[in-house]
């Protein structure tokens, strides 16, 4: 492992990189809801179950467009408002989420649940679905 | 995705219950010392370039601990010091950290790395090398 570590010391560690960028837990409940629930308004992400505060909320989205992990256009039906989506290095976090959610099934979780075994079970089919659903939302809208 | 939208409904989502656990920077800074870096010592946890202060380390060492991600023995050589080791449940965290690897790697990183090229080509065998430098402290020191 000493290269590795020798790395680390001379250029920015990758996962530091990521954690500047991803590291917090409004970030990621907004790119979860945006991934897999299919939300794209700023009131719609208010309605996630965890409770997210407008300013909290206004900042991560702030955040993550000036980073090109999310972007923008406007509403069709309404000028005041923004529909939000994810970008191609926004939707390249799909693979951390499913096994973010692997790891939660393995080791943490409990309770069964479809859905669950159905990520476990098939996987890349999970993962190739979910694209699917982003990149046809991405083909009526943009 | 609504069966998926279903789930969250009903009971906690795997994402926000993982990031509850990880969901914070310095966290994995911590779990990424002791993963890739062959780290144990609260001491050598202050040296990682971020920089991070012993109240943070105190915390977060605690928090991974009550969690069940890291557990800690006695230093052999200093009964006032700790040694920290990460759990089966840390462990199975390094197909996340690969995956961030990647991500930043994909996505973000710039610089060409060697290291990253070899994490980049052979994924399953750098996963198990760092296991078994896990397994063989372990084994020599638990």
């Amino acid at each position: 492992m000493n290269t590795y570590k020798s790395h680390v010391e001379k250029s920015e560690c990758p996962i530091a990189h990521a954690l500047d960028v991803i590291g917090d837990r409004w970030t990621l409940i907004i790119i979860r809801e945006m991934m897999f629930m299919g939300k794209h308004e700023f009131g719609e992400f208010l309605e996630a179950p965890e409770k997210i505060s407008t300013n909290i909320l206004a900042d991560r989205l702030k955040k993550l467009s000036s980073l090109g992990i999310i972007d923008f256009i406007e509403h069709p039906q309404n000028k005041t408002k923004k529909l939000y989506y994810l970008t191609d290095i926004g939707v390249g976090l799909i693979d951390v989420m499913v096994e973010v959610i692997l790891w939660v099934d393995k080791y943490l979780s409990t309770a069964p649940s479809p859905i669950i075994e159905n990520i476990k079970n098939h996987t890349p089919e999970f993962i190739e679905k979910t694209k699917k659903n982003i990149q046809s939302w991405n083909e009526k809208n943009l």
